[in-house]
């Protein structure tokens, strides 16, 4: 019989509908998992909109207060799923409380906050995780196993690109529901904690440590109305971000963001040239890894597409057929998963607060660089 | 308060899966349909399996007779997933029942059996519609969008094809679970119901009737291992199959479908060529859709690769944000929910068994020409 | 000291410029070659016509009757470049004047013609050469290496293309310079000579003998004006053709050629399932050759997309260094090249007229078989 | 009748064959050009491989001490052909002879030597010109024309890449015939003046001029066997370097160029980014412009694949027909062509020295930002 792990959302938006997607499926494609998740109550101040919300993805239960949430006994596990503003506070409540957390991305405001956090879950022992989710693409897993098993030998080159055009229009407002990723207050920084984090969680994860960057941000719209405020307002946020790096291990490192990059509705594409084979991939075509082998006979070597749908990619033997793809909502599946078996197993579920916090790191540093100028180290 | 629409489900394969997980997520994505799916019952002989199966995806009870489960007053409507050979005996005996009907494609062994089964639904006046799923592939219904509002102008070619090679081992068996379409017994033909159905669905749908075919057909390993009997006996499906046609519409078609096809897994693709645009469309990357213009200006021509993933593409506005793509079994969720929704306004959900019908009679007249050597009208 | 080939050229149209550009070239690319072609005398109707061509591409004198340029002593080998009811009666002089011929393709109007044509080169014993150019692609040269090395093993499916788009408006006439190919006097067929021909050469060079056909013709415009009377006259022309047959080998073909798929300027495609391994080229990005090999470690296979340009590609020694393409033009020049080292070494320079006669029959049964609806043989 | 444009080479290497090839041709495809090259003299030390490229490619003469074949009357343009470091020894000798030159890239070994190179030609006033052949690929050619009619907007982004894979092994050594390229003493610097160069040159000319960079390079293989000592030294060029930069026109740029991108031969490729469209090219499909247009229908935009291959298309119209792709070499037929217009026309064939020189800075710019680690200003 397995066991319930019952769950608390905090938030109903993109986020909300897309981890309790990920609650709702995993019992039907992992069924011979020993937790499962139970919807146990979804909290927002909104009265009526998270009464529809839970009404939709059948929670059992609203709140209005998260505190009310945090506290009650029948919950398990909060999912801070509300603007990167207040994490940090929701964050150590359910420490307090003694409450597993999983948290939307990024960790925190900064690395001042995380590192609070951090230490909140750890003196707590609470399990916690972060939703990267791009970890959790098969495609994405399939490439770390790749790198793991040493396929591609020494490394040189990591290049990542996160390309949106969604807020070229000047008309576009900053702030409030939908758009509060454009609010310096809400969401702390532009695309670096939104799209750049994702590139830098995933680039730690493949090739380990980031150790200086230098970076460039800028912010093409300077002022935008304000929703809550109904005034012409400066944008706080960086529009585009770029930065150079070196890591750890010798390599070196290009990544860009931007959210004004005309035909790119949500291109992250990373690329990794090793000494005997490459890798590439992009969100667009998910499903697909691109894979160089120089070990090839010559006159055959080619980027191979790898359609990512065979019983032998990771998570796909849960799935269908080969050939038939899944898409972008299965990676929150597979991190409930994921978290579920490692609660069974008393295991970590990556990335940790811990984990999100290096990117925290690398964020503050380039966020940092592209003030003064400067090299700076993580 | 949503109708329950209480779903008997016969069968437990992949296809019950597909079907299952349709039911399981309409209400999470489409809350504002009248009808919601209640699965009531699930039913097969294997009494330990269809309990597991009715386990994992929340049936609330299970049957061994798929008679019993036709019976049942608390059923609405029966969900046929079972081998071909049994679909015209489950369909009469629903109808009888005044049991709505949701049948695997293709609807029957042959015409002679589809015909009798369309006069039963029609004279039971039973809501009916079969698995044609690619229909609602979202850029296959906006190819047929774009089709209906006449932006292709004059048709000239359409060729479709359904690629797979899967069963290129004569090691492989034939028969029973899994590989009961190998035996012409349970399937009544191979790649032609099999692949070449959708095809030729698709193809009527978006580009009206066949008139007339010329075939040929094949079957590389002549004989299989029989799981049922555990014996070696010859093969009476055909492998591949490839087939000429006219259509009503003055156009000419080009189909072909295979289980040979070195390299691909399961790459349905069809294309359409108009005066003034053409379409592509394959599987492996059923998230987009290609398009070409002929009245863009004369240098700027090309190949357009719609990334189908906007609010303004059909059925996506209920799923994520553009660029996060969706997958496969989409296409079932988006059936069952069109079927929900034509219930509510009294209108068939198409494929009917009577559109299905079409496609059977032009499978029919494929495998005759490839047994006569003679060109047959449809 | 180099041998020279004296070269006399019968046309000056598109051909014209292709083939001169192959003599010219040869030299400066393949140094080696013991004979060098030198341009001696063009010849064409149409005196200041030939006169301009002579002097952008260097020939040294110009004829206006064809049968003088036959006669000339200074002339080893004669191209035919004219259009394909005159490509006979020219091909029967220079065998009776002992001239070595290099013919335009289709070898004939028709394999009666194509027949006398052999007989008479073979009695004359001179060389003799059929310009399908596309086998000399270095991809497509690659293709023939790999499955002459077996690498695919036991061949299953064979399906070419030949999509074109330039004949879809009503307006463009028929007839005289440029558009002989729409005349069915001067061209025989439609696109079954002009672009089927090249698909069926390569299909026959790659996999073998063609058994029998079954095929479907249409011609989209009935009526064109036609530029040599002035008048509106029927279009005797094939606008597609589209044909399935069976392979000597056992394999299944797919064949269609057509001027009405918009969006394809020049597209020839061809793909070959074999049991081991797939390969697939297209004219519009000729330096690719797209390999799949099953033989690959399962979670590894993947079509590859190989760029061929390395020095270990056919003919890629000869030209830059890897990554930097040729173009469609090469394949003349490599014909060149390859014909002169044939006189060197005294063997023939497929296809020869015999080998370019099998296309010829094919194409025969194909209209053949459109007229009667029949299974022709070849 | 043509004015002969009396050609003097110096160097037979790589790029004195593309070049003698670009003469050689512009005549059979650009006929209507007053001027005519002529292949006057070939010169290099060795005396019998100068001979043997000069029977090749056809020049009449060689010449074993370049200076002799500068201060030859015969000779109007002298292309210098030979490494980085002798560029400018043998500018200032050709201007002060008052011969035309055609000088291969990167102009100088730094900004100091091409400034006194630009200053020499200029008081000169004899026509020169740089090799950056890239310009010249019709379809950059018709992304400088799309942009230049204003079909972008304001521009946000600008990337460029140029990978390779040539050095991966520890094993090649340095200088010498063909390795001249890893030897700092010879060629200044490693892919920041081999590769990046032309990145700059097509950036500033597409873009407009770079205000700052900041930049990274990496020698991955410290130590090379130098073939002309014969021992072991410390390599001095960068194997990798990336830099980011502003540009006047307010865009951010992001410039990467290695020889260790394992399975990348020769990839060049850039982005830009417009308000209205945007633009993608790669060099290893070089007849392909991506474009992607806001402008289009919301529902059917998307990045379309421009076959760059029609008459109406850059340069296109003097090849062959639509569909029929063209290659690397022939932008340098297109430079020789522009550069015989611009004779007769007496206007400056870009890019000039002058024009060259603002790549050089850029170059000098990024070396020094990363050897300091600051941004510097170019």
């Amino acid at each position: 019989m397995a066991k319930q792990l019952n769950i608390g959302m905090i938030g109903y938006g993109f986020m909300g509908r897309a981890h309790s997607n990920g609650y709702n499926r995993v019992a039907n494609f992992f069924p011979e998992l020993e937790y499962k998740p139970v919807l146990k109550a979804a909290c927002a101040r909104n009265a009526d909109a998270i009464k529809a919300f839970a009404d939709t993805w059948g929670y059992q239960s609203t709140e209005t207060d998260w505190r009310k949430l945090v506290e009650r006994k029948d919950i398990d596990a909060v999912d801070i799923c509300v603007p990167n503003n207040l994490h940090k506070e929701i964050a150590l409540a359910c420490a307090a409380a003694g409450k597993m957390i999983l948290c939307e991305k990024p960790l925190a405001m900064n690395t001042a906050e995380g590192e609070v956090m951090c230490q909140a879950v750890e003196k707590a022992k609470v399990a916690n995780t972060v939703w990267y989710n791009y970890r959790r693409i098969p495609a994405v897993t399939f490439a770390k196993q790749l790198i793991d098993e040493g396929k591609l030998g020494r490394i040189f080159h990591y290049r990542a690109n996160f390309l949106q055009d969604w807020t070229i229009s000047a008309d576009l407002p900053q702030g409030g529901n939908g758009l509060w990723r454009l609010d310096v207050a809400a969401a702390g920084s532009g695309v670096t904690g939104d799209l750049l984090a994702h590139c830098i969680d995933t680039a730690i994860w493949l090739n380990g440590g980031v150790t200086n960057v230098t970076a460039m941000t800028e912010t093409f719209i300077k002022e935008r109305t304000h929703t809550l405020t109904g005034k012409v307002e400066k944008v706080g946020i960086d529009d585009a971000c770029a930065f150079l790096c070196r890591f750890d291990n010798g390599s070196l490192g290009l990544f860009e963001s931007t959210r004004y990059a005309r035909g790119h509705k949500a291109l992250y594409t990373f690329e990794i040239n090793g000494e005997h084979a490459s890798i590439k991939w992009d969100l667009h075509d998910l499903h697909r890894l691109q894979w160089f082998d120089h070990r090839d006979a010559g006159n055959l070597r080619g980027w191979r597409s790898i359609h990512v749908t065979d019983g032998d990619h990771p998570y796909m033997s849960k799935w269908w057929v080969p050939g038939l793809q899944i898409g972008y909502e299965h990676s929150f599946v597979h991190q409930v998963a994921d978290f579920c078996e490692s609660l069974a197993k008393g295991t970590p579920c990556g990335p940790t607060f811990r984990d999100a916090l290096e990117t925290q790191k690398v964020c503050d540093a380039v966020l940092g660089s592209a003030k003064t100028g400067q090299w700076a180290n993580v």
